[in-house]
């Protein structure tokens, strides 16, 4: 079950950088889902460069659904989305000299020199886009049950985003930008830094922030299937991300549990907490609160200044010059994976504790 | 697979902090491991509430197994661990009142009113036990294959450990220790706030961080099976921890690519890296480097000052004042459990690249 | 994922014979399923040996749950039941001797010389106990669905029971006897049989066929979780059982398709087949129709008389004359084993297509 | 989980009959398995149908392979390999009349319908087609480790084959055919029997007997993963089969314990056992000798002849006359589908217990 994951929802992710073709095989969903192809393509959309933010590989992405759908519905059976590569450049990359922060030197050690080692192979984050034509599928289905996501750049070095405020609103803001802040002067400096920093020939990381709105309470399981134990998964899957939160995360190391705690109260007949300082989850399962978490994506390895690596055909010490095309910053990209990957995770929770049948109700 | 978890080697967890007894039953060891009962004695030791920091429920964790070991070896069959409750005292506990931060409320809506609600029930910290005893015989065979883990107090509020340094020596360190700092006056100072906090009927979070020494390069899988996937999954199954991250972590928010890339050169005939920022983990597969990460463990929730709840028979809001035996900080606690969840994500991982057979070579 | 089994409603079994203790942890149930103790009880004594038909082993198999039940309700979390071994006397075993037909030596080469050898050590028979435990609960609660399984002995050697004609009655019947043919001579003819070649030193096999009434259509998955597939996994962990067929099975072979189809027809407003040659299955999906499925169960290998065998210490060639307590036959304690099996595979599938939700509807 | 199967080398199977494509994810293998594409092609070859004994579609069967294969070499992560539909007339298919002994109903009900019902949809043969490819690869995985597979038709109504004599000769002349009987006259025999019946417009069934060569000792797990347990499930999973046997399996229950059991002995300093009742396989665990089982093949659902049904748009019954292109027989085109089934399920129990290194050894 390597790149196999989900247990009502399973999904296997195929594909290489350079290779002829990805995808992604998606099973478990009821029949009679309907399958919105220009959501699908949206969301492809936001995934894609743009500008001078990002690499200036610009592939089409044009999927194709080759079965599990009929006649615009889920028919019940696995739904296998495929998206050809189109533009490798493969005489871009050196395979003796790996790129210090990439997965080049620990793949070559893995698969012992057999690695598809053009542009990354299987670890490019190109694989990421079968992963999102997945992830929209959830997000309608997610959406048609009341429960919608959102995520937005918090932060990128000095620079920072405001808090999710009224989330319903908020939530529909992130999605309808390309570059998803919440507030749009601290997106167009944010733009601007990563511009600038791209053209001194380095790269930059930031923090992603996810709002779930709308998840009932009593998903997740005690222990080794907590809400957090199984998104943390799935989000770590994301290339370059390198830590997860929830509610205060980090902080809840500064604080004293009279302040951690989030006290009940009834509001209109409803239970809610009166803050929500531990984002939506207690003892690994959902209290009814907002889902809120944030990711930390590292600032893309690629960039083009002078590094020092290896040969690891004469393994000798070696200087590396990167060409091709490469990302100045990938979490503004990453943003609509991080929605999908929450999106697929909470599905498989929800159909273990609903049963599938409720996806339709 | 609720509360089962691991491809190669599994663990099954149950039982009820006040119920009869709590176990775990680990499967897929090879046969002819030593299993070391001083050892799992020694880690449950660690784990047990000791002087003021700690709850004054007292269990004396013997623990026996029932299966899977004859003649001081594994069979190869599964070893089913058993620990006996013996001094429950549910009448501390009041179950229409959910105590805030805890499972209490969602475990209700879960399930639907049957749930153990004495001691919280299958939520309870007790469950940890039968972890730590499974982690005993994994850490075990990790050291026999020349890996060892170590996991010290990183932080607690606004008191502070210094860093790993000397990585054997500090691992060794921690393992020595009951309250486990590198510095010693840290780790005073650290009891001594706890205590003081205690006192004041209150509680306090800190954040864990664990080093993996001698873990090969090559181990991990691209994608949903990589080392952090794998890893955050077992340590969020930890009731209070609420984020992990890997080497620099959040903190690579705050970088460019320059900096945050570890340059690879070769050191005495080895391939190492220069600096260390990705925790030893490069797109989802070890390079060879130390593991580092850290665990963000909220304040335990049981405070002993009124805290707002509502009342589940009334459905109206409710004052709550806690009575019984608790903790004014995990954390100390969770460590030896950090260490345990670590050796038994490593060791399926190890399995799944090299085979049973190699744990005994 | 060795001694686990099952996606939604997973089992780990673990145990020896002549270990402290053999059981079952058994997840995934939802909360509010009421436990009958007393049926669990039952069905453990259909499973006991009796009379001069089986082994004079007689253990008491006294089991307790020592979590996931409350106020005699499944709290949703993980249920252990364990079950103490009390008779055992290894003297009678030799663990150089392999016994013809049974696992000794497959086990002495995969387990390198550590097994436990004792009575067969996790191979024994006895490790249905608890199988047959979960698979009470299991019963139980299709029963409360309007399921309903049975088991009859349709074949030892020439003597022969009829076959299953009013599903409803018959499957009454079997569960009401402890020697189940639906014909009562045929069945004393079969027990005089069985206790004569148990007389004369020998062991002998049988063919189990078992009806399973009230099964919606729709159940199973297409290919890897056919009905056929997932219902033979199971049967086929029973030991001794060597063949699976469904309907016809075997039969299909001397058949044309026009007699092996099974026509639809409207009955009473219900679409039912007019025959039933395809055992309630087309396509790996139950179709409403009865389920019936046979299995073959190989006779004891343990017989008294004289064999060949091989020494394991002098690697030569050797005679074994058995000692101890062993049964002329197991498929009459084995037909609740298969019964068990049929429940804990359905309940799985049937969770898997309307959620564990549905359970209590 | 529901079109995945496997542990360590996974499948995810997608495609339906009239869809656009069918295909497979093969996960798991090490990196640097050499890839034979003609051998994969041959494979395919047999599994096509021929002559007047097949149905008239003729699809190409060329597979292309977009993933996971790099200069000629497995690259160790997911191979993805499609083969294009091209030849569909979904014109012959009425969706409203289910044919008795197929799907139709079944999925139906299950799909509530949104199934794709032309051609069968996900439930069609075709979909054995990318199983043979991913089976081609781990045949000669197998191969390469000494261990040869080798399927004979063994009877077809009145009809028979000899038994297997000498294994590794045989096994050699079942893969050299197209229509593999190890009688000559027998296949004769056979092909004109099914051109008799499919000229009565009419098919039939058969039964496929399967032998493995070189399987080592100790391979399969006790109880739940058993090599008939797993076995039996990959068998199951081939539509149309209804029962599978080891060994003596039905015939068990005509026999005395004394007859049943395999006596062991040496023989060239090597422990074999004089008989092999057993197919191999003792407690569920590989013996060292040839493995020994068979499939029951039920006849082709799909007869010309008129056949009763219903209509599910009236819910009245019909009368269906079937047009199209259908097999009269399938199971000597089964045949490499069982060989297939068998290399997938050996090799993951193998890869279970050697490590996935062991393949390259």
């Amino acid at each position: 079950m390597k790149s196999v994951i989900g247990k009502n929802i399973t999904l296997a992710l195929y594909g290489e950088s350079h290779g002829a073709a990805i995808g992604i095989v998606m099973d478990g969903l009821p029949a009679g889902i309907k399958i919105d192809t220009d959501f699908i393509q949206s969301q492809l959309d936001k995934r894609k460069p743009k500008g001078k933010i990002s690499t200036q590989r610009r592939e089409a992405d044009d999927f194709v659904i080759t079965s599990g759908v009929f006649n615009g519905f889920s028919t019940g059976t696995p739904i296998h989305i495929m998206i050809e590569n189109k533009t490798q450049k493969s005489s871009d990359y050196q395979p003796n000299l790996p790129r210090p922060g990439h997965a080049d030197y620990a793949a070559h050690i893995k698969y012992n020199g057999f690695e598809d080692w053009r542009g990354g192979g299987h670890f490019s984050g190109r694989l990421t886009a079968p992963v999102v034509a997945a992830g929209a599928i959830a997000l309608n289905i997610l959406k048609n049950k009341g429960i919608t996501v959102g995520t937005h750049i918090k932060k990128c070095q000095h620079l920072t985003d405001r808090d999710f405020e009224n989330y319903a609103e908020d939530i529909a803001l992130c999605n309808s930008k390309y570059f998803a802040t919440l507030d749009e002067t601290a997106g167009q400096n944010m733009q601007q830094h990563i511009e600038n920093i791209g053209a001194d020939c380095d790269s930059v990381g930031g923090v992603l922030e996810t709002c779930v709105l709308g998840m009932p309470a009593g998903v997740g399981e005690p222990y080794f299937n907590s809400v957090e134990s199984v998104l943390s998964h799935y989000l770590f899957s994301i290339g370059g991300v390198k830590g997860v939160e929830f509610g205060k995360g980090f902080e809840f190391a500064d604080c004293l549990g009279s302040q951690a705690n989030d006290p009940f109260e009834m509001q209109n007949g409803k239970v809610v907490t009166k803050t929500n300082n531990n984002g939506g989850i207690n003892g690994g399962i959902s209290n009814g609160m907002p889902l809120i978490f944030r990711v930390a994506v590292k600032p893309t390895p690629s960039v083009f200044k002078e590094q020092d690596t290896i040969d690891l055909t004469s393994m000798q010490n070696a200087k590396l010059s990167l060409k091709g095309r490469h990302d100045p910053a990938i979490f503004h990209r990453a943003r609509v994976v991080a929605d999908s990957m929450t999106a697929l995770a909470l599905l498989d929770l929800l159909v273990q504790r609903y049963g599938e049948r409720w996806l339709l109700e």
